[in-house]
């Protein structure tokens, strides 16, 4: 692809979505933002466009805006004519549809948003092939097995997808079961959106991943690997039929994933990229994780090898129940059982098509808010304690 | 290149010409051993002759052996028309001379001699390039950057050479001064030839590794970092503009990297390699080079950096050296200012021809010879002690 790309970044008021603007601002002669869709955070959609000026605009609530640019759909914006490269960074399943419109108008698309391939891996991927349109990986993981799988022509043997374990990885059942959203929102090593936070704590995001590493590349579940890597440095590994593996190192920074789906196949410098420095590493450490203590990883991973709707049940479910414990009506653990129990009660739907799996995301949603009540806690006494209530 | 590819291995007796034999012997549909060639181990080259069956063989002396293949030099067998592909594993500055008649000749040279590139990497690359011929490297840091540039179309930023550091990474000047040629056998992670032993004790080796890949991969000498790392499970590593980081790792076995050049660019599963178990390794340290604790690898950088005859030099006074320190002539730390006294006596030629290289290496073997009569050691008592000698 020659000349100038022209972008449409939706879900532009993001983590990822600011973090693909910042790139983008430093590539004026290769990137232009020819489109910006945002949801709740009008104030900071509204800066956006004064900024980059793009033709197009969307959000969930029309805004009360003097902009001269064409207020479109979000599918409508991703299969425009003046659009080259679609970055999927919207939350949940919203980028279900765009992705899709974006693959049947033949655009390549940067894919963010782990629910796109979660919930429909075998569509998205059916017709990227179908319309020869290439998927890039966003993600730190994907994006690292991306470049590791660069110039091979043999397929791999294993993925080996690192996780930093998330904070509480050394807690104990009990302590777990205390957590409070305050503890689980620091993340010791990236800064991310709310449930992608979370869900990094309870590791139900590398099951998320690990069903998005089997469509991306084509590989069955039992050749992908999680390995404990607390330092973050190594994002992810291959091994190859010869046992050589393949891995990709850098500091932890969003924007190098980021950029290298906008650059490819180039690679272009960046003096606001961090470097690694091997004087500051002293060692890198591995270790097997542990299924038992993260059952979201486990019915993540089990969820993707029934796959059919399992997978958009998976990622409701998780939704609603981490939407409970951010809003303290549910602990920690109860994230866990919670999905468990709607995965238990959900009957399966073999090839669906996309109703479905929308169907089955309603139903999810529906079923987990009604398991909750069951883990309800006792509401805790808020504010000033002075105070009666 | 589809079909068989027809093989000449030239110092099949060495340590790295066996361990090709054994990955050939795993691929005979594949690969076929057309020319060997061995210097002074006979017996060994007989039984290897009488295994493989090559058309044609050398050897520094003819063997007494009723053998029908036929006797030829090495530079005829490299150039041979039934020869596809060349492996050499030649000793010291032996490789020379059949790299270059192998590349004259269209060849695919698989290059395991350090020598030939460090003493005339100018002539060889410059050769290869004119050929169209290629030069695949078969050590195992060098295998790892050409894995980690594969399907790369930027140049990369900087190589991270790895180094485990020897066994005496920890000795201090006094303990280094005392090594005895026992300790120095005994690497604490691969098993060599005598000469590249001591070369990774004194980390000579990796100062003439790093004169290889410059050469190899057109890095300037500024862009190519050393990094200790004890565990040699990563075998180097490339740093891109967009500081995104490539590594190769694998358990160390020689025949990794053998095989990856003969299978190129396919890989072949062997389930006579090791495959690397994450929960075997804990952890991978990393730290900078002590360039004042080894000051071979000083000399060897600069004698890389200052380009000429030096290179050439800089090889042949290490040889002496290596081979008088082995007969316990000189002590351990006498190799490097052997090598550093001849370097200052050695003028320099730019640009030098090959008959000036091997004109330098002469005189160098000549000075180095000479100034190690004042870095003698007192003969030791040796043998019994109880016989009066």
């Amino acid at each position: 692809m020659g000349g100038v790309r022209r972008i449409a970044v939706l879900g532009s008021t993001g983590s990822i979505g600011r973090q693909a603007l910042d790139v983008i601002r430093a590539f004026p002669d290769q990137l232009k933002v020819v489109a910006l869709t945002g949801s709740k955070n009008l104030k900071l959609l509204e800066g956006q466009l004064r900024e980059f000026q793009p033709k197009m605009f969307c959000s969930s609530v029309k805004p009360d805006v003097d902009y001269a640019g064409e207020f479109l759909s979000a599918e409508e914006i991703a299969s425009h004519p003046e659009v080259d490269f679609v970055i999927v960074a919207t939350a949940g399943k919203s980028g279900l549809s765009p992705t899709l419109a974006a693959l049947q108008a033949g655009k390549t698309v940067a894919l963010a948003s782990k629910e796109v391939l979660v919930m429909a891996g075998e569509i998205i991927v059916r017709e990227a092939s179908l319309r020869k349109a290439q998927i890039l990986p966003i993600d730190s993981e994907h994006s690292a097995i991306w470049q590791c799988l660069r110039g091979e022509e043999s397929k791999p043997q294993r993925l080996l997808l690192t996780a930093s374990g998330g904070p509480f990885y050394r807690y104990s059942q009990s302590q777990l079961a205390e957590v409070t959203p305050e503890q689980a929102l620091q993340h010791p090593v990236w800064r991310m959106g709310k449930k992608v936070t979370i869900d990094s704590a309870t590791l139900m995001n590398k099951g998320l991943e690990v069903i998005e590493a089997h469509w991306l590349f084509s590989v069955s579940f039992d050749s992908i690997e999680i390995v404990i890597h607390p330092q973050s440095i190594v994002h992810s590994m291959v091994e190859f039929a010869d046992g050589s593996l393949k891995a990709q190192l850098s500091w932890p920074d969003m924007r190098l994933p980021i950029q290298y789906a906008l650059s490819y196949p180039r690679r272009w410098s960046n003096s606001e990229l961090p470097r690694l420095d091997w004087h500051k590493i002293n060692s890198l450490s591995f270790e097997a994780v542990d299924y038992d203590k993260f059952p979201c990883l486990k019915l993540a991973v089990e969820a993707g090898k029934s796959g059919g709707t399992y997978p958009a049940v998976l990622c409701a479910a998780d939704e609603v129940a981490v939407e409970l414990f951010l809003r303290r009506r549910i602990g920690f653990t109860d994230i866990a059982k919670i999905v468990q129990e709607t995965l238990e009660q959900h009957r399966n739907i073999v090839k669906p098509s996309l109703e479905e799996i929308l169907a089955a995301d309603d139903w999810a949603r529906e079923c987990a808010a009604r398991l909750s009540l069951g883990h309800r806690k006792k509401p805790e006494r808020r504010g000033n304690p002075g105070i009666k209530r």
